[in-house]
């Protein structure tokens, strides 16, 4: 189910439980933001090492267990776990062995952020 | 508990059900985004209608049911609701009356992204 108006895009996918990975940039059109949703099975890791070029990352952990290491430091992670990487930090995440692991990853361009909330915000 | 590295920085809040409204920016000194994690209780609404400067807002709905307002749009949301606002539009969140609602709310600067995902990324 989706639908959108002239300043927004709405899209449904339902129950979080079925995801495995979701990107909506192009999904919603972002201009701003790359977001996705993961859920990691028991037992996975991603099989590499990663860091960004010019994009800061926010990981926002829901629900499940795991390992998020970030230049070697080994991070317990689970629901409430709030993580930002800057574009250098070299990491991988791991589900726990006995646990999956759901997560929303947050990419925006690093120092690109001007004024928010109180400053960005108008009420009508 | 919260821990950091020289590219990173870790806050754990713990259980998710106890959240009204946390903000990461300061607490996880983001520079490219705002990420604030909320929950309304049933019946509850916010008491008026905003809009943005300079911000895209993307909402992902993670738990409960309420209904999202933009331009006079009704639109439904729970469970794997996602959803952009661009800067202009007057947006407005209730909660159900007989459910909580539960969501992320990022803001970046519309238009900031250049690139991301596999043309930002670099395997370490």
């Amino acid at each position: 189910m989706q639908n959108e108006g002239s300043n927004y895009k709405h899209v449904s996918i339902g129950s979080l439980k079925d995801v495995t990975r979701q990107e909506l940039h192009e999904a919603l059109a972002l201009s701003g933001v790359e977001v996705s949703l993961n859920r990691m099975a028991a037992g996975q890791a991603v099989p590499f090492l990663h860091s960004h070029k010019q994009n800061e990352e926010v990981y926002v952990f829901i629900e499940g267990k795991g390992t998020f290491v970030i230049d070697g430091d080994e991070i317990e992670v689970g629901e409430g776990s709030l993580v930002r990487v800057d574009p250098a930090g070299q990491r991988q995440i791991k589900a726990a062995a006995d646990s999956d692991l759901f997560f929303v990853c947050i990419q925006a361009t690093a120092g690109s952020l001007t004024q928010f909330s109180m400053t960005d915000g108008v009420i009508c």
